[in-house]
């Protein structure tokens, strides 16, 4: 790999010099030379790294997911990359302790010579998101303005040239292709609509009639069941209004169907595949508030550097831009494994293995 | 300590058997036993023994501030326990992280045999809450009703027999003794609102001259300028507007200038206990959301089981039920240190130590 | 599940009084009270607390395991459960960063009232070693003493008590079983001989013609691949001398043919599952040398209480007593993936699922 | 602070494009792109920016440490700047959960192109070991070669030119110099001497007449004592054989006295010193034994890349290349309060703060 002269070595394979070159603090530039500013360069350059890293994690993934099917064989290895991503995101929220080291005193010395840079800026987080699934209309506007508006035209440009779909859309037409979900006479959608309604109904009974709930509680409880009764019809009336969910009916009806009968050999691991997007999106969230809390800690009620509202809007995205969402609220739609229908005996046979049985 | 058959074992010592005891599942009682509801009671237990030790803690930490003065001798310990506590708070975030290795499907096994005890009963976790700060009428209501109202009665009396002053409080009455903030000629107040009121100033002008920046940007961070500087004057001028502050006029000085003058000796270990106060309430809010993400994930949108909205409530306590947000928004008004006023010369003196000079 | 006057509540479901009552500090008792005592019996009974919920997992784990032949519809669970046994292990190790707030002055002010008490004693902990694997006559002695020989009769009693076989015999028997390691044609062994000799070969030849390398490295270096040759040879080789692997042959074999072959369907979750026995190899070895250190910190080159050598037994436990080391050692005899034999064609057919093909 | 094209922003100011330009993998310029070596990459590369960041923080601790007397005022970012370090060690385990979610099959397909780079070679790394203390010559040789000799001669160079003394150094030096050890009449030395062999005598005698003990462990308990007495002796009387301590008499003598007297308000911040140079030590130490975990996990038995012996030798520093183990065998001297010496009340008056009473 290299000549007698040049047999590779730490230094020059992970290319050590060029990359500790690229930390040129503002403050030192400037004659007043802040000791936290190589803190603040550090911790993001370490960022920009394991963004690249979930970039390259996502390339797999959604090459494996964008076969037509998805082969049996990759699913390990796109598990494994969803927990390799979500480990990577832990490590992200870490990074903020470090960070929280530096005294909003000390952030002070140097942080009005990076105006108006911002952290909204970088390309590669926005990427991220993007082949997550934040679509752009999703996104919080600051200013009026979209995500695409406020970067620079360079910066919008590379977020334009990626054409990929989106992991929550790849995700949506592997789980609407999932098969055992309707074959033959067997029909989940029929199976489950009969037993879901049913124990919602007796969930709904149970409440009406407790005589020690206060009155405004049985209310507020009955209401709760009748909505989720609302939404569990449009889900199985394709027709009706969806409007909840952002995946397909289909896929929704997979991604129960998955969860209910997790224990099937063939659902086990699409099981852990959509715990792991659940740990993803829960992590991603984690990380947005704790960052919000450290701005909040760092500038009070200050603005961004980039004009944004500063903590409040960073605690907003925590809120608002979920991707996986649907499937945290699939689980208002769980049973219980006593009320839930058994599958026939030649499905389940069929979602087993058959070894040597050939 | 015992006789010669009663040597002290680890086991008596821990009373092993007896805590070993107190796991009951009600699946078992109902003959429908759920594997994961030993999880269930076994994460809340120790949960309950953490919130133990917190108030053992906060035990300590509350008669050491009750002395008036508070002992320089018991900063160092008063300033480790709130350290200790941030820790227990950060292993309880990590308790998160095993419950959730509950599925949903796996939750709903046993849920509704716990209906209506809900997390919400914890005293203990009430109590952190009031000793901590947290006023009842700061705290958010459910269905028009209190906390304490929502309690039962031996547990509501339980809460009030505690009647010791809240951290907050004692906080505030320390702050505002700090000496040095007003000793002789020099007035903290005087020398720092002079140069707040000029640095912000000076911020408003570049804002506004800088021909770079967008119209509407330019107008929003002008009006942010100006609500600080509002906020500012109530702060200095004790006849003002000052609700959005939660501590007295003289306990946000002190704790201003401590910020400001953190090298000092005599405020090195006061810097080091505002920052573990505010580290306490970043991981108890952070404990709140992950908390609210985790019911999320088990439950969807089902109403909790004590009859709160479930993970809606709890996600609005961690943006409502802060503590010391104040020493957060105190970043607000720092001054880099090249704007600082100098320290008189003979007060720096005396805020360090004279070793063998007397 | 309760009476009109005994609905359930948080307090009477998790026994929060009786749980609370098993706090009696020794200092106390004593008329010397010390401050930390209390959070050293807290957090030995959150240890004890989460032992028993390991001890639940390996409950339902082995009972999953001692089916023959073990439920591919279990797989998922024991997976998983071995997996919240890493979380909880996780967590253990966070709890010292817990008790290392604790200062050693703080503990010498009641450590003497502990003797001869010591956390050797504790049962749980020794039966969840027990019940991994760790076998008594592989434990080191404490004054040529066994582990069994120093608990009081009582605690030796209920160690006896538990007559499950381990967790790592039973692994064995499993491994031991998989299919397709040998089918019609088919012998990995056969197979994999004669790839893994031809890759060390080439290994050894490259080493040895490499003149860039220093004399004593490449003996090193040729040494070192001779002697996995050698260990190679008795794997293969059943009448050869075994010693250094503490499985079987075939499990070893089996093993091996899961990490070379673990994309095939079945065999993705086999692989996780062993990943999981690593993870909690690792993670109680990590848990073993945090806690020697910790205790080296709080008692320098004190004995123990309980009359071990202190830190130094504790340290040395890391080292022996490993559990699933096989696994570990196996990557020795990885062949990276362009050197490994394909599965023939009709093998690969019988590892994957066949959907609606029957 | 940048002309009107050329206005901060995030990208420019982190130089994200150099920044990722430096990952180049191996096994892409060899044509058989291996996935996972991105990761590994990526790891190193962040291993190396944390590095950094560290030595920038040794250069100032160091720097303040460097002023004789080092003034109070700096006292607080000294031990902040600890902490800091602290806190990166912890996140340096944290990123090694994430490379453990590369198998060891996938380190495989890249791995031999590596060979004879190594870990080994991380100039930087070195010089932090160099810089806290670790001395050349208790390095563990490989090969029967000293650290240097393994490096290449434009590494060694780069560690040579680092003339800085070390922290541990720096820290005897200052420790030397603790006013109040010996003030006037009063002298530590004695008034503790005489207060700790009285002590540890009565630990023997109270030994020695335990009839309950066995035998065996009597004995050992006596001859404990009788080593720690011994080497208390050492400690105190200069001219005797010292070789244990790695610090000077004077040193450990006033670190000791820190630890006893640690609430005295001119002791409480040297006292978290001292306990965040352990918190370094132990973290440090923790990093090295969980890599040697993980290359275990990876390589099996393998020799390493560098032509070390791979997870033995990493296994092997985490015991031998400790730092401040001074530190933590002081313990074994620490009194109980109880039987601690109290200070003359004029040295307690000068040990605490003034106030306005100059």
């Amino acid at each position: 790999m290299a000549g007698a002269e040049g047999r590779l070595s730490y230094g020059r394979y992970l290319q050590v010099d060029r990359l500790l070159a690229c930390q040129e603090p503002e403050s030192l530039k400037a004659g007043t030379p802040a000791h936290d500013e190589m803190l603040f360069i550090i911790v993001h350059q370490a960022y920009e790294l394991w963004f690249k890293q979930i970039l390259h994690e996502l390339d797999r993934i959604q090459d494996d997911f964008a076969a037509s099917p998805v082969a049996d064989e990759h699913l390990g290895r796109i598990t494994a990359g969803l927990g390799r991503i979500h480990e990577i995101l832990k490590l992200l929220v870490g990074q903020l302790d470090v960070l929280e080291t530096m005294t909003p005193a000390g952030f002070l010395e140097f942080r009005d010579l990076l105006t108006p840079a911002s952290g909204f800026q970088s390309v590669q987080f926005r990427l991220i998101e993007t082949r997550l699934g934040l679509r752009d209309e999703s996104r919080l506007r600051i200013d009026e303005q979209s995500m695409r508006e406020r970067l620079a035209p360079e910066d919008r440009a590379r977020l334009d040239a990626d054409h990929k779909p989106s992991l929550l859309a790849q995700l949506d037409t592997w789980l609407a292709r999932t098969p055992f979900v309707a074959l033959g006479d067997y029909s989940f959608r029929e199976s489950y609509r009969a037993a879901v309604i049913a124990a919602l109904r007796r969930d709904a009974s149970s409440v009406g009639s407790d005589p020690s709930l206060p009155e405004a509680q049985r209310q507020a409880d009955a209401a709760a069941i009748e909505k989720a009764l609302a939404r569990f019809q449009a889900l199985f009336e394709p027709e009706a209004e969806t409007a909840t969910w952002r995946m397909s009916a289909p896929a929704i009806e997979a991604a129960l169907f998955i969860a209910l009968y997790r224990d099937m050999p063939v659902l086990q691991l699409p099981f852990r595949l959509l715990q792991s997007l659940m740990d993803i999106d829960e992590s991603l969230t984690l990380w947005r508030l704790r960052h919000a809390l450290m701005v909040e800690r760092m500038i009070g009620v200050r603005p961004g550097t980039g004009g944004s509202s500063g903590s409040g809007y960073l605690r907003a995205t925590a809120e608002k831009h979920r991707i996986f969402i649907d499937l945290f609220h699939l689980s208002t739609y769980l049973l219980a494994a006593r009320d839930l229908p058994p599958l026939p005996e030649d499905l389940r046979r069929r979602m087993g293995f058959s070894y040597g049985a050939l």
